[in-house]
């Protein structure tokens, strides 16, 4: 069979295949359910090259279908074939959202790789909610079930530090250029877990069970974080983590946190115009939302606000090193002592 | 002082400012000659953000002539100041085809970085040659001085074995087509140095003293290279070193060679269609040519051609594990050690 997929479509998969991290976490959350998929009917939104509908079969699926409406459904045919798996896998060259299944239309569990960058940009979870609502039969199962998108300040050397001394030149015209255009939109990159600097605060949490389509048009959070090391702050960084069912086991999860190795969704990091010094304690208070595309739907624009620290109500036990939080601190801490000691 | 360069730009020049071993090998070639440069004329070819500028003003030079045909030549103007040389660096917004100098016309030292991927393509390499013919005083320096472009066998994993199995699926079929892909244009990429199959052939030597326009358009070796550990030819992979004068001290290389670690330019892959298995003393005869493009004189186009083991003659000491070449080294060496003996 000959047919023609460009460079581009192929790099992109094999950017995918490379991910072991994402390749494993699939694979252990299929094979840690095994007697979950022994016997069952499953539906793979998205299949691409059909490697998750493979893990399927492989894990004991009676019939897997490996729904893909691009041109690579004609590899995921052949990767079928290639592992002996055609009886079971049936390609089916179709979006999700025209797709008619056979018998009572109805599968046992979808599996689905649908995350994007900063998990729904140019995603498919539309599609997989789809799917859910047309075909999931009652108490069925999606791998993965659940998903939450995370946000913290970072700072960014790459763009900042590096370029006061490049063997021995000053050139911070320069990564101011380059800073005023990384501003312009959400940069894909690698942020090393020391750059992050604070908790992460949930932007997003996604249970695959029951959201709707509606809810992911816009979320929004306004939150103080309070730095927990020096650095710089000049940006926002986000990543996501997502969690599988587990019918017998702890659940797998797969993350795209800077703590954890990486993935080829990597970090995402909304870039500052300028830099602002912290140290520890600093509060960082900031607005974040996420958007979807009115023109596409499967885009989605961010947008940070800095708050005026003073904007924002502090939480009752705030770490931050303003005083009046380390006054309420302290009232706090000798409250729980008492109670501590009135309860002995 | 405001005015547009484009993300891509910018990330163009990101990339070789982050090129450690390339910022270093420079500003080591430079500082190593200090003597050389003490209160000279400079001629700084191509000079883009003008680094290589500020570190020929930082050892001494009286004047430095930073050529720069593209926009960023104000950004080279930034650098200058914001590293205090602006008396010393003079930036000029001119290709070097075009350029008049004040005087008597001539510098002492030329410097450029002016290589490009399998050195040659899309380089600046004719910009050089003219700017020597017609600005360098006789006897004066060019940094770097010579360049060497190698060729050798190699294996390339990533195209080939990942694929066999990926986290227990069989992947073949995929990585053919991405093959069939890969094949149609030399593809840069990292190639580890255990994946480099044989010594190396010298395919194109420059003298940057010497060296014509001309001489570029056309290189072109036939090679027997012998394998030196077992693996699969799967491609032919370039990469290049530059020497940099050493007027007191050792010569200082920067050399893309897979073992000496990464570079921006990383190395330069010629594909095959299909993988060969080879093991130790299996011999590689191949033709390799670098031809310049006609419609565009900064593109080449690289052609590789397997041979027939029996078109090409073996070297006089062979290493291959063909008979009469075992043969061969066998009465040498006897040779060898009756002359040996005789000597004694």
């Amino acid at each position: 069979m000959e047919y023609f997929l460009s460079y581009e479509d192929l790099e992109v998969h094999k950017c995918m295949l490379q991910d072991t991290k994402r390749n494993e976490a699939y694979h252990k959350a299929i094979f840690d359910n095994k007697e979950a998929f022994k016997g069952k009917i499953v539906l793979d939104v998205g299949a691409g090259t059909g490697i998750l509908s493979v893990f399927c079969a492989q894990a004991g699926a009676a019939k897997v279908y490996a729904v893909e409406a691009s041109e690579t459904y004609k590899l995921a045919i052949e990767v079928a074939q290639e592992n002996n798996l055609q009886d079971v896998i049936q390609v089916i060259h179709s979006p999700v959202e025209t797709l008619t299944l056979p018998e009572d239309g109805k599968v046992d569990i979808i599996v689905s790789e649908w995350m994007g960058h900063f998990l729904l940009h140019e995603g498919m979870l539309d599609s997989v909610i789809f799917a859910r609502d047309k075909f999931l039969r009652p108490g069925g199962l999606i791998f993965p079930e659940n998903a939450t998108l995370f946000s913290a300040p970072c700072s960014i050397p790459s763009l900042n530090d590096y370029w006061k001394d490049v063997c021995g030149v000053s050139m911070t015209r320069f990564s101011d250029k380059l800073k005023a255009q990384t501003c312009q939109s959400p940069k894909i990159m690698t942020v090393k877990s020391d750059d992050v600097l604070s908790d992460p605060e949930v932007l997003l949490w996604i249970d695959l069970r029951e959201i709707t389509v509606e809810e992911l048009n816009l979320s929004k959070i306004r939150h103080l974080a309070v730095v927990d090391k020096p650095g710089n702050y000049q940006g926002i960084c986000l990543w996501f983590a997502c969690a599988f069912p587990a019918t017998d086991t702890e659940p797998v999860y797969l993350s795209t946190d800077p703590d954890e190795g990486e993935t080829h969704w990597k970090q995402t990091v909304i870039v500052l115009p300028a830099d602002i010094p912290v140290e520890e304690g600093t509060p960082i208070p900031y607005e974040i939302s996420i958007k979807r595309s009115e023109e596409d739907h499967r885009k989605y624009t961010i947008e940070v606000q800095m708050l005026d620290d003073e904007a924002i109500e502090h939480p009752e036990y705030c770490t931050c090193f303003k005083t009046r939080c380390i006054l309420a601190r302290a009232v706090l801490e000798k409250y729980e002592q008492n109670s501590f000691s009135n309860e002995n």
